[in-house]
């Protein structure tokens, strides 16, 4: 029965007997015992094996080399060393899997993108195999905080007839053939009308928001923009809560709650992940991390932080004034200068904002805002986006003629307006940029096990 | 502060004020107050409020129909009835929301197919807020099976370049626009070659099992198949577990523990949810889940299994012999009949499963076996599928050549046995073939949100 280094490394006692199987990281050979240094992927730690010449499987031990498989049995004994606490005198080693001379991840240092194009072996290499053990346990985090408050899962659907953002930008779902044009009638397509990759589940979520009160999605959505940055791939997972009889507190509150349970999580429970990254990828990580977790968060109005900005004296690359989106470098200028802690904006000008978001009242100067909101971390910006959506009937069918959607394409979702309407509110979460800030990873393809964007599928 | 309906109705004490916000369910009038039985979709039961005639917002109760959104404040009180420990004796309520008359879900019996064209509000109706509610919690077991196993959550891609089954009836992802064929060119679509959505993440999850050891999936897969049965959807969900350094025997222990999991939480952590179904779907639901939880689980060769089925006397629609595959009949004659027990099936013929598994030596008659299993269970047949992998470059090769597939294309495949190479194994379930038999539903549109099927994409 084998074991787990990161089990056998947590050990509190010695074991008489004990299998490991992983991957030799690298071997030391002196005149008469061998020292492998093994990693299995369970943790980021390797554990230390010594195999003295003659033991039974020690004829292949050249061969094995970094990268080869190999099972070694023997005792879990306290290590002389100061590094580790355990190493395996091994009885008997063997070798399950050559790893040849060509084995791309031989130990010296290896560029991003190299690494990207042999996605395959790349979770082989300790930051990688760091990046995904992360990436599981902060998806298994979600779940957690999700269930421990009672919100119901919802498989939202991937291929989808709407475009809940309205913005176009969609992957088509066909099984026509292009080689045939003359057949190319969507009345022929699978589905029988033109099919898309879904952008959000929101629409469908409140569907079931309206029926089941607090629900969560949890999935992969899709952008066909052909957008070559470091933060934008064409699939990535979204986290979209929706809560009935919620405004845009509750809202806030839960998008802060959320936050903060993740970071800690990743603080807590990072099982010696975290160091590779704080060592390797920003040193500033752990700090950055910590802030978040113990300052209280900021919650200021749209048009309040527009006033702060223009009376902050700083020069920005987008000149700030009411009605403008704001940018990154306003989004980071609020956090990590003015305030200093997180920072949650509200209110947005209706012109910049979805049609779903619900109407305020116009203030004093007579200008319109929505309830939207935008949860702003230190060194990323944004990190949560979301809103109490638009419940009234009437000012819903107003907002759709104004973003020229038809009421028959979302007839379903007047319905939930229609029948029982009541207050709502959620918001969407990036996976993959909780996960960036989370690790300090600055390229979303490096936490993407088989990254894809514009003219790359590979795998 | 909102309490949900669930938490009211688990109350220990009771409480001096409470907020109760929900959809009317019914209601009764008499002279002097009214009843309202109000369902939030926290838990399948209502909770019963009485409002006196003239509290504050009694003037709207005639309003408050099937369901209306309506708020109620009060006191949880002991109910004198004998159907539930707590009531609301409500100070005011509030109507949030009306539902008019033409409202579809009506205090009456619907049909299933009636309820999937308004997908959208049938999650308000008891059965399937049920299903729904299930469902999450079946997933969330998912989640912490794996996770109390130190398994990783590996989010492998839904857009692909390859056919993990090599089976075809794939959908095609695609940004080129049919209204001008002469642009139809491959080099010209969003990632200059053909994509797909994926019929499997097994390939990609070898590859984190092979750097990470014990992996899984959780996440929408697809198939193009135009088959209208109950038991085909266009678009579902798949768990897929890999483990590195895993025989069949290792594969074969997790797959029948993984089904005992998830049948005893379903029994143990239902929250009243599984009355719904044992009383108006399926009378002998419980006892085939006890069945399964309590029964060890039987395990035969697929040739001990023909030659069982051969003995049977029974008269099959598919005659049985050696070298066929087995069919729904002769999968539950063996659980129900026989064995009257779980029964997983190992050891296939070569010549009907897939180029992947792992070839065994030919029998003592020189009959060619791969490494697959096959766990079969009383009502449904089967639940899961997996195999040890065949993990010699040599023998995969040639079963690759074999199914007419390039090497170039798996290169990143073969890889994998290149380089370290390994035992492993895994295998894969339909959580919707899962949630059907722990509810007893017995069309797959009814446990899925928004199911996709040939010819259907609504909402």
């Amino acid at each position: 029965m084998r074991t787990l280094i990161k089990h056998a490394l947590r050990s509190t006692d010695p074991m008489e007997a004990i299998t490991i199987s992983g991957w030799v990281r690298t071997r030391r050979d002196s005149k008469d015992f061998s020292f492998l240094e093994m990693n299995d992927g369970s943790c980021l730690a390797n554990i230390q094996c010594i195999a003295d010449a003659g033991i039974p499987g020690y004829e292949d031990v050249q061969k094995m080399t970094t990268g080869a498989a190999v099972t070694v049995t023997g005792r879990l004994v306290e290590s002389p060393g100061k590094r580790q606490k355990w190493e395996v005198h091994a009885a008997g080693i063997r070798l399950i899997g050559e790893a040849p001379a060509d084995y791309p991840l031989q130990k010296k240092g290896h560029s991003p993108e190299f690494l990207r194009s042999i996605a395959h072996l790349r979770p082989r290499a300790n930051l990688y195999g760091a990046v995904f053990r992360m990436r599981s346990r902060m998806a298994q985090a979600v779940h957690r905080f999700f269930s421990e408050r009672d919100f119901t899962y919802v498989h939202t659907p991937v291929i989808t007839e709407s475009d809940c953002e309205g913005a176009g930008e969609m992957f088509r779902v066909t099984t026509l053939d292009p080689s045939s044009p003359e057949k190319l009638d969507f009345a022929n397509d699978f589905f029988e009308k033109p099919t898309y990759l879904t952008v959000s589940g929101q629409l469908e979520g409140e569907a079931f928001a309206t029926a089941l009160s607090n629900i969560y999605t949890f999935g992969p959505t899709f952008r066909a923009e052909n957008s070559h940055t470091s933060r934008h791939a064409s699939e990535f997972w979204m986290i979209e809560p929706e809560m009935a009889f919620c405004d845009l507190e509750g809202d806030m509150d839960l998008a802060e709650e959320f936050t903060k349970y993740l970071v800690d999580d990743t603080l807590n429970n990072n099982e010696g992940d975290l160091d590779i990254f704080a060592r390797f990828v920003d040193k500033g990580l752990i700090d950055r991390l910590r802030f978040v977790s113990e300052k209280p968060f900021q919650r200021i109005s749209y048009t309040e932080a527009v006033e702060i900005l223009g009376k902050s004296g700083k020069k920005f690359d987008f000149p700030v004034e009411w009605g403008v989106n704001l940018q990154s470098e306003h989004e980071r200028y609020l956090t990590e200068e003015h305030f200093n802690c997180p920072v949650t904006v509200y209110n947005y000008p209706k012109s910049v904002k979805p049609f779903y978001m619900r109407t305020n009242e116009p203030d004093a100067d007579g200008r319109e805002t929505v309830t939207a909101m935008d949860l702003l971390v230190p060194g990323i910006g944004e990190i949560i986006g979301g809103a109490q959506r638009e419940e009234r009937i009437d000012v819903l069918k107003a907002n759709m003629q104004a973003h020229n959607l038809s009421e028959t394409d979302y007839g379903w979702y007047l319905d939930l307006r229609k029948y029982g309407t009541c207050p709502h509110a959620g918001f969407g979460m990036g996976f993959e940029r909780m996960l960036m800030f989370a690790t300090g990873m600055k390229n979303i393809r490096d936490v993407i096990p088989f990254a894809r964007t514009p003219g790359s599928c590979e795998f």
